[in-house]
């Protein structure tokens, strides 16, 4: 790509301009901190580290394995932006709709180890995290109140992580973001009109053209979006239809384990471990056995800084070529 | 606000989560950088100061005034996201849409002085950049090609900006973000059932409740939204209703100069001179007349960092309130 080109995003109809004039070299995309020294194993004053049971509000769950390294944690959050005591009854303040705080939010703790991030982890622990996000949404979509259940991680303080210990978050909510019922509305339109699903569509599409494709395993397929909105975005969407999270299978667990801890990996080697949100993008309650609908875990690796225009028209500028961020994030190291 | 409080904005839907338990105080917002050497009145190397014309593409427009501080032009962007020799056609690539890079991209450069900000200008060096937006826009909008235009502002290295000579941006593209549409569909749907305007009747409804007003003239208000996405957030809000910001008229540029120059300046003293981004929003073409539209500045200080939940859910968890927020910044500084 030479001039700037503006591709639509098949399942969101937004636009994103890709801007060449201002692209940089993806070795100006490198994560830009200086790298620190190296994290003790252990932190005595890190509440996530074990031993330090005490600064945790309590356990929610905890899953071990043989291998020592194996051993997810779940733990409400401290400082929960939701919680479950709330109403989710809707008021009016005046001319404006309001509710209580009602949801639940709480923490996944990936490892016992302070230092030990999910790229460099084995598959069976990557799978065992795996394992505690599907208990903790069965649970939390096993509560009336709940209407979607997202889960996350926020990783290197650009991405806005304060907490180094490896983990991720659920937060469960009583609402239906208008983005994903957006989400879900275009997905129903398409259903309407070719009878299929629009991301086995383009999980065909991708498979069938190559250029995008970072890694493929039996159940899942990583690759760069044909309209990804920011430099080296990956969805990782397992190749079977289903609408729901929920119903992933033991052997898909073990795939996408092996292909986000591949991606991961790569993401680390190829760009400098970046910082980068990923979140899991599934279906709201009632919508999980539809036709049109299919789950995928999105990454957004933080290397652009969102301004004013992106905030005005939601359309953003990418100086990046989502074929070319496929192909260097594949290129083996020398 | 002791416990968190889930509220939806009235004109996009949104559901936005206010989260006491992780609020910090007002200081702790305060823009986090140290503050540098000041700023030369002129920099041998800045391509927006006089004398370093040459440095830049063209100059598109020009306004000055009797006083030598009143200089406002406007240059093509050096490095343009969009430009306007390329086509608007939509084409395929094999199931996917897209186009080439058709738009407008410019820069409004507001003063001559390098070490001049908004917030420190007089009202008529203020109006001079809103009269140069107003023309700007004009032209733009005259194009036939130009579905919209977003007149934005990213001021500090958080907003998105790496040059520090005070300067907005404007780019006018050929297609209308869904975004916008949504906007307009959701305005469109309340005067179907109300037979008014949402945001009239918003201007309305915070002028008589008072708590989030900032600052009021004879023709804008300036206040914290009730559903404010992120820390104090500020839309400045004309009070005659009219959908496109091409109608403004003599006497409103004043007020919205002097408007502007208030809430930033309270912004700088009141929250240690933070990053923000402004954006003008304004209805796409052939709305215009459209009774149910507004156009509108929104203020959004860069004060959070936006992560894997607000990624996944487009849902913002704001630490801050919106009320105490507008009190905060009415505060006379000691």
């Amino acid at each position: 790509m030479e001039k700037s080109e503006i591709r639509q995003d098949k399942v969101t109809k937004q636009w994103v301009i890709y801007a060449p004039a201002r692209r940089k070299r993806p070795s100006d995309f490198f994560g830009s901190s200086e790298p620190g020294p190296p994290l003790p194993a252990r932190d005595e004053t890190c509440p996530f580290c074990p031993g330090n049971e005490r600064m945790l509000p309590s356990v929610l769950d905890e899953i071990k394995g043989g291998d020592s390294l194996v051993q997810v944690r779940v733990v409400p959050n401290k400082f929960p932006a939701l919680t479950p005591d709330a109403d989710s009854t809707r008021l009016y303040e005046g001319i404006y709709l309001k509710m209580q705080g009602y949801g639940n939010h709480e923490v996944v703790i990936e490892t016992p180890r302070h230092d030990r991030q999910l790229g460099e982890m084995s598959v069976t622990e990557v799978e065992t995290v795996i394992e505690a996000y599907h208990r903790r949404y069965m649970a939390l979509m096993a509560k009336d109140g709940n209407m979607i259940a997202i889960i996350f991680r926020n990783y290197g303080l650009q991405a806005g992580t304060s907490l180094v210990h490896p983990h991720s978050q659920i937060i469960a909510t009583g609402m239906v973001p208008v983005h994903i019922r957006w989400r879900e509305e275009v997905a129903e339109r398409y259903f309407d009109e070719f009878g299929r699903c629009v991301y086995c569509d383009i999980l065909a599409y991708e498979t069938g053209d190559g250029r995008r494709i970072v890694h493929e395993n039996d159940s899942f397929v990583a690759f760069v979006p044909f309209a990804a909105e920011v430099p080296f975005e990956i969805r990782i969407m397992p190749k079977e239809h289903k609408a729901d999270f929920g119903d992933i299978t033991t052997s898909e667990k073990r795939d996408l384990a092996s292909a986000l801890r591949h991606v991961l990996a790569r993401l680390r080697a190829r760009l400098n471990d970046p910082d980068y949100n990923y979140v899991i993008n599934t279906s709201a309650r009632y919508r999980a056995r539809e036709p049109q609908l299919h789950w995928y875990l999105q990454i957004r690796p933080r290397l652009m800084t969102m301004a004013g225009f992106e905030i005005g028209s939601g359309i953003n500028i990418n100086p990046s070529v989502p074929e070319e961020d496929a192909a260097f994030l594949k290129e083996e190291t020398l």
